[in-house]
């Protein structure tokens, strides 16, 4: 169950001019379940991205950053092409060649070359991918291609997800209205390091390349690398921003303009509420938890104490048992790998409650306040270094025997 | 259920001359169970420890510490005092009193100074230690002083375990034929950093300081560091290593001697059998776990890959599956933060079975096999890297539904 987490409703999710969304069901892994999405891009829009730094980068990670690096600048980006039930990752020669071919398949029934097609996985790792169902599931998703078709798409990409995630924001930018529709899939190996698990974020605003490129890694940085469910990594991550460029305007191409950052924060708006979806949906999740870290002497160390924290069994067991265990907390806080802390100085809080200080428990603190906090289905975790101005949140939800069951059972 | 382990047959511990044990029922957190444990040193008694790494370290082990560095050389250590139900960790200043408390009350009892005393605690963290029940029980400990208490005294300081953990051990060292015994307690928050949770080994063996010092640093970091549970270092790991000096023997002074280095592997040895131990009756474990990854460029970058492997939960809920869902091993891999690692090098073993290679699943591989394997309770993951001559070994277990009950109840 979902942590204070509904699906979409589908009238919300507004089409973005120049973005159209086919969804075909292929049996790659189990019948009767979407599981191939194509979305196809008018001739003209830009796309960037950003991807896994786990070494064993899947094949179609690959691919999709040799087509990106390959494209003639006069050519743009017609499709991306994403598959479910299978990672095609640790898969080796094969594997890439299954990408290339999945790409070839879908360029000849769009009229355009391979290199303008990008890829991308998710399921079981190292098996090898089924391409034949997917190139001959291409031909519906095309059939099925509509502008209003976010609702289905995000279905499309679910894997261990519970609720498809999907989401879209408004944003005047000068004279012009854009519009930003994203969706994205992950419920665990969710730990992204540049970005998480698939997330696919378009907006019809008319923006540079090189502005384009700042703003995905930007909303990676402030949204998708927030996030951790169980500290795993994924060899497939990859969050994609499209820009069709049908708005009425100019294109955006100061970075410091006030325009560009009022696209780029209403593109990391998105991209974050659907970070945050992902947490909610966490394999197994009862709680959302947020970690803010403050006063530290700098945000890398705020965000190493905060996954430090995240990443502990002990602290996301203790949330699923409602248990005010707050020792585990400190004891991950000195845990974090930032050796010259201070435990003198912290405070924490959960919530409104000040739990502990000068290195032990607060006088003052009372178990029963600490108890009504856990008992919350969204709890904030403050850590309060007080040895500088910097600060990190993150988000992060608990561990409880769901997480045990779901991956344990995952392939069976 | 421990994998594998039964309680060691109290007759095999030998005794160490000059070393006796004595255990109480203190009521420190519940009642009818021994939570209390001196033990007392003869006059001479060298005793070198190693300690965590947790900034939130707590006050036994500031005080430990502090004891150890301000002793008088030509006085030494004469007991040690250890009580489980209440770590007296993130407790400040008050926690710093309790742990002095404890040792003037055994000092007063035993005729020697504070200082000669070294305090231990593990349990709950940031609850107020109850140092009177701990003064009030420390006669009965005097009055149970014995050599051949180590079972007793194993029992002591058990917390989450399921079976007492003790070893030993005799060696030829030159003419003279030394015992080594050892206990240890830990199940979970098992991750050492320098040493693990409690353990203490004593021997009979003359040996100098430093080189007691030297043996300890080495037993630790070829045992206890080799292990982890769940990733969470604990804030009281300590590791002491106790030598009395009662065998019939010329100090040992050269740390190249062959006496000093067959001295130090036995106490190898020793500390290697309990930190296995530690595993086997790891939270919730049903497997036993050996991941050795060789061919690396440094020992280092081993223990790196090893530890991401033995982190994953991903990978550690397959293994209670039994499922031998290894794309979860590779990924991993490529998260350990090596950054130039070549995938299409690396070889996968389970046990004798290759599974992958050149970055993809190895085309003779078979799932039965991997199955066949993943069935067993004690498993080899091997990971050969083919870039270097070096290699580490490291222990771990599965994660259960069990673990998060164990600990999403073990404070109520």
């Amino acid at each position: 169950m979902p942590v204070n987490l509904v699906a979409p409703d589908p009238k919300s999710l507004l089409p973005v001019a120049g973005v159209a969304l086919g969804v075909a069901e292929a049996n790659i892994r189990k019948p009767n379940r979407k599981d191939l999405l194509v979305i196809r891009l008018d001739d003209g829009a830009k796309v960037a991205g950003v991807f896994t730094q786990n070494r064993f980068c899947a094949a179609p990670v690959v691919v999709t950053r040799q087509h990106l690096s390959m494209l003639d600048p006069a050519a743009s980006i017609r499709a991306l092409v994403v598959n479910t039930g299978n990672a095609n990752a640790g898969t080796g020669k094969d594997g890439l060649g299954h990408a290339r071919q999945t790409c070839a398949g879908l360029a000849e029934l769009l009229g355009c070359t391979s290199v303008q097609v990008l890829p991308f996985s998710t399921g079981v790792i190292m098996e090898p991918l089924p391409v034949e169902r997917i190139t001959a599931g291409l031909p519906a998703c095309i059939a099925d291609l509509r502008a209003d078709n976010w609702y289905r798409a995000a279905q499309a990409i679910m894997t261990t997800d519970t609720l498809p995630k999907a989401t879209s924001s408004q944003a005047k930018i000068g004279n012009a209205t854009v519009t930003i529709t994203g969706i994205a899939k992950g419920a665990g190996m969710i730990h992204p390091n540049m970005a998480t698990m698939l997330g696919f974020v378009a907006t019809d605003a008319r923006v540079s390349l090189p502005l384009l490129k700042g703003a995905v890694a930007h909303a990676a940085k402030h949204a998708f690398n927030c996030i951790t469910v169980d500290g795993d990594t994924s060899t497939n991550d990859a969050f994609m921003l499209i820009a069709s460029g049908k708005a009425g305007m100019d294109e955006l191409g100061d970075a410091h303009s006030p325009d560009f950052v009022a696209l780029r924060d209403a593109i990391t708006e998105v991209a974050t509420r659907l970070a945050q979806a992902i947490v909610r949906d966490g394999e197994g999740a009862t709680k959302f938890i947020a970690i803010r870290v403050e006063g530290g002497r700098s945000e890398d160390e705020c965000r190493k104490i905060g996954f430090a924290i995240a990443h502990s069994p002990l602290v996301k067991t203790a949330f699923f048992a409602s248990d005010p265990n707050l020792g585990r907390i400190l004891a991950a806080t000195g845990n974090a790998g930032v050796t010259d802390l201070d435990v003198e100085k912290i405070e924490l809080y959960l919530d409104d409650v000040l739990v502990a200080r000068h290195g032990g428990r607060n006088p003052d603190y009372q178990e029963a306040d600490g108890q009504r906090v856990m008992k919350q289905s969204e709890i904030t975790v403050r850590v309060v270094l007080n040895r500088g101005g910097s600060s990190a949140v993150l988000w992060t939800c608990d561990m409880s025997h769901d997480y045990v069951s779901i991956n344990a059972d995952y392939r069976s």
